[in-house]
């Protein structure tokens, strides 16, 4: 039979059971992503990791790139072993992905020990009775209102968005004018019928994965948190290889805006539906994340962080209407993202700095926020010193090569016992391969038993039964 | 043959020899608007007036409705003649549209006195010069920016627009650091090469005609100006009709919007392209129009115009991003709306209260601005009396029967010379009809000839010969 690369082919995922039709030239990486058939990509596609490992178990194998063949053993290689990244279909084949590639989602606890906060809105509220207008008094409804408000707010240069004056008339007559206000500044965010609830939304925009707060403004609660995966994962788990991919391609940038803006308004969705709230109560938003994740989540091109000196375009707040992005909110609603630092010391940090009062701390402390990236700040007589690693495509199995996410099957703990090895993996089923904890875990277990030298390697000489 | 309106049918409408196919129950008038067959409809369709006659030459001829039997006679229905908005096709047919039913280009002049104003616009500029980011000042794109504005400007709260901070990175580094700085207030609204040339749009939105000046914001000279028709016509000639349209249909308050921005979009780029410049040299607009104009430009509701006590949404001062509404111009340019006085008052009045500067105007003063509607104001010992009456249906034929637009054919000029009646045509052609200075002139020259009684009326016992 022969191939022609540049006809469609038809590909069977297992054990997922997803059939997808391919494009000419993509990669089969790329053909799962439009088949929704997750596999894991922890550099992105570039070829550089081996988290996108594949098995062809049926139909027509493509050749081994040189890449490939200088990755795997001739014997896997002959036994149909690719990488998805390095790969295109020649012809109708079947595709197993190995549990260990497969995206699984990972575990995930979104805690957070809840503190009494004296709650300060940026948001103001103002219930407003408005007299009808009639032949003797026919003023126009947004002067009128604002007459009103001046009354009891005092004179300021009232503003209304755009929006929010649409639906004025509407909502006036329909409350039999009265209603609640929502003030931002000198603005008018929106107008709703009295003893509406007000909400706020806090996003903590994680590489891996965002936490999704949404709080009462009244009492400063939580009404509810959820966790989710950041969709972009499928660029690349790290933050270069998605810095990489969006710099290269703008449709790509585009692309992960909106998986995160999407995703955001779905679990937002589904918050407020759980508690009564629509979504146009959230009046407020506050978001931190890196700074790569700040610019791909403002559109903000990320160019300039993947290259020496690593500029931002921004280290400043931001502060923009929450419709520009299409997130979903009351009409007028703002998005503060939270200040940057630099190139790789994010808003997430300056929130953790925010959180722990860092600057009225007199104690020397070192601060952490371990994540994909690791940003640490040293508290030093009124000074902070900040830096950053990566840290996420070690402790997420990126780079290792029998690494993993911490999800079913993973290694999660190693211990050594006199002459035996023991392992504790997620779910308590057959284990798949090692995730985070357990590097550090062997690790340490090897370091204890003598096998490792000053350098962090294994002594040459050292000989143990577990390690045999 | 037997007809069924439920089907579609193919209409040739002549002379403009365009063939549509006809959507089942829409009337003659909106298959002509989607064949961009221009019919005049003065009322906007709703069957009261006398615009859109037509004349079915071929094919099945639906049979006249009700209305139509009342207006027209029995000969004239019976040899084919309907109104276009009363009657839908049965089946294919031929249509011959009448010269005075053709809404044809009018005669249309925009003229201003130039008269040398110092220019203060509202936009400042700044030519910045950056040093090039390095390992050792990394700092971010924005920031940097910022202190050196501050540098010039002096300290502010510098916000940036953030579709112009997208674009500031690859600016920065096409122009070698060297740019020209746009500002609005505290906010960067564009970043340009330097020595480019800014520009203001003037917007006189009329009824029926839309006048659009481009200025040049360094001198305050014009560089161009056009007059255009504004193309909501084919929703009716008067602001009634339109109100009445918009606020029973969203979607053709939504159509209606959006035609007017596509022709100022389309005027204001080839009036760049003619002077050498480009659309994102845009950095002010301002707009002034009638009340019910400024609420279909901006998206706000009509309803509230058309029913007493015929209150606006907004008379006050209105300011928004042009992108909002996608009139083409730099990225973070602004729109200002001149503030109406009431329902039928406007901003295009309040223009020209400005224009004449009526605030500080000591004379009494009767200021007039005759369009489709009549603002008159009367400055009397500091106080300023407005009214308004609605002129252009009479003017421009709405509801006289043998009235049409000034458009060629239409008797402009009529005069009684002893036994003889003399009339001048536009184009000096066979006379269609009469536009309004003709029926201006047509009561001026009866009543000199002593014809109308003190009512405005024919005098019931006058004989002349020229009114035989």
């Amino acid at each position: 039979m022969s191939h022609d690369p540049a006809k469609t082919a038809r590909i069977d995922f297992e054990p997922a059971g997803v059939e997808v039709q391919t494009i000419p030239g993509e990669s089969i990486l790329d053909s799962a992503r439009r088949a929704k058939v997750r596999i894991a990509s922890a550099c992105g596609g570039r070829g550089i990791c081996k988290s996108c490992i594949i098995h062809f178990t049926g139909g027509d194998i493509p050749p081994p790139s040189a890449n490939d063949r200088d990755f795997f053993s001739s014997s896997k290689l002959g036994r149909g072993w690719r990488r998805a990244c390095q790969c295109s279909a020649i012809g109708d084949s079947r595709i197993h992905v190995p549990a260990r590639a497969r995206a699984e989602s990972a575990r995930m606890q979104v805690d957070g020990s809840e503190f009494w906060v004296q709650p300060e809105p940026l948001v103001e509220i103002c219930t407003i009775e408005l007299t009808r207008p009639s032949l003797a008094y026919p003023k126009a409804d947004f002067d009128r209102l604002v007459d009103r408000l001046s009354m009891e707010k005092g004179s300021r240069e009232w503003t209304i968005d755009p929006e929010t004056l649409r639906s004025l008339p509407a909502t006036l007559r329909r409350n039999h004018w009265l209603v609640q206000v929502v003030i931002f500044e000198n603005e008018i965010i929106a107008i709703q019928p009295t003893q509406t609830r007000l909400v706020g939304l806090a996003v903590d925009l994680g590489t891996t994965n965002i936490g999704i707060f949404l709080v009462d403004l009244h009492s400063g609660n939580t009404i509810a948190s959820t966790g989710i995966e950041n969709p972009q994962g499928i660029y690349g788990s790290d933050v270069i290889s998605r810095i990489g991919t969006a710099a290269q391609h703008p449709e790509k940038a585009t692309e992960m805006h909106r998986l995160v803006v999407d995703a955001i308004n779905q679990a937002a969705t589904s918050m407020c539906e759980a508690h009564q709230l629509a979504t146009d109560q959230i009046v407020d938003i506050v978001v931190a994340g890196n700074t790569a994740m700040h610019h791909l989540f403002t559109r903000l091109p990320v160019r300039g962080l993947g290259l020496a000196p690593f500029t931002p375009v921004i280290t400043r707040a931001m502060d923009f209407k929450a419709r520009e992005i299409c997130l979903k909110s009351a009409p007028g609603a703002r998005i503060h993202m939270i200040p940057n630092i630099a190139g790789f010391v994010g808003g997430d940090h300056t929130a953790m700095l925010i959180g722990i009062s860092a600057h009225t701390e007199s104690r020397t402390i070192v601060a952490l926020d371990i994540g994909t990236n690791t940003e640490i700040s040293l508290l030093h007589q009124g000074t902070i010193t900040s830096l950053s690693c990566p840290s996420g495509p070690a402790l997420e199995g990126g780079h290792i090569s029998c690494g993993m996410r911490a999800s079913t099957g993973a290694i999660e703990a190693i211990s050594i016992a006199g002459d035996s090895l023991r392992i504790k993996t997620i779910g308590d089923t057959d284990p798949i391969g090692l995730c985070g904890s357990a590097v550090v875990d062997a690790t340490a277990a090897f370091f204890l038993a003598g096998g490792l030298n000053h350098r962090g390697k294994i002594a040459r000489d050292y000989r143990h039964t577990v390690l045999q």
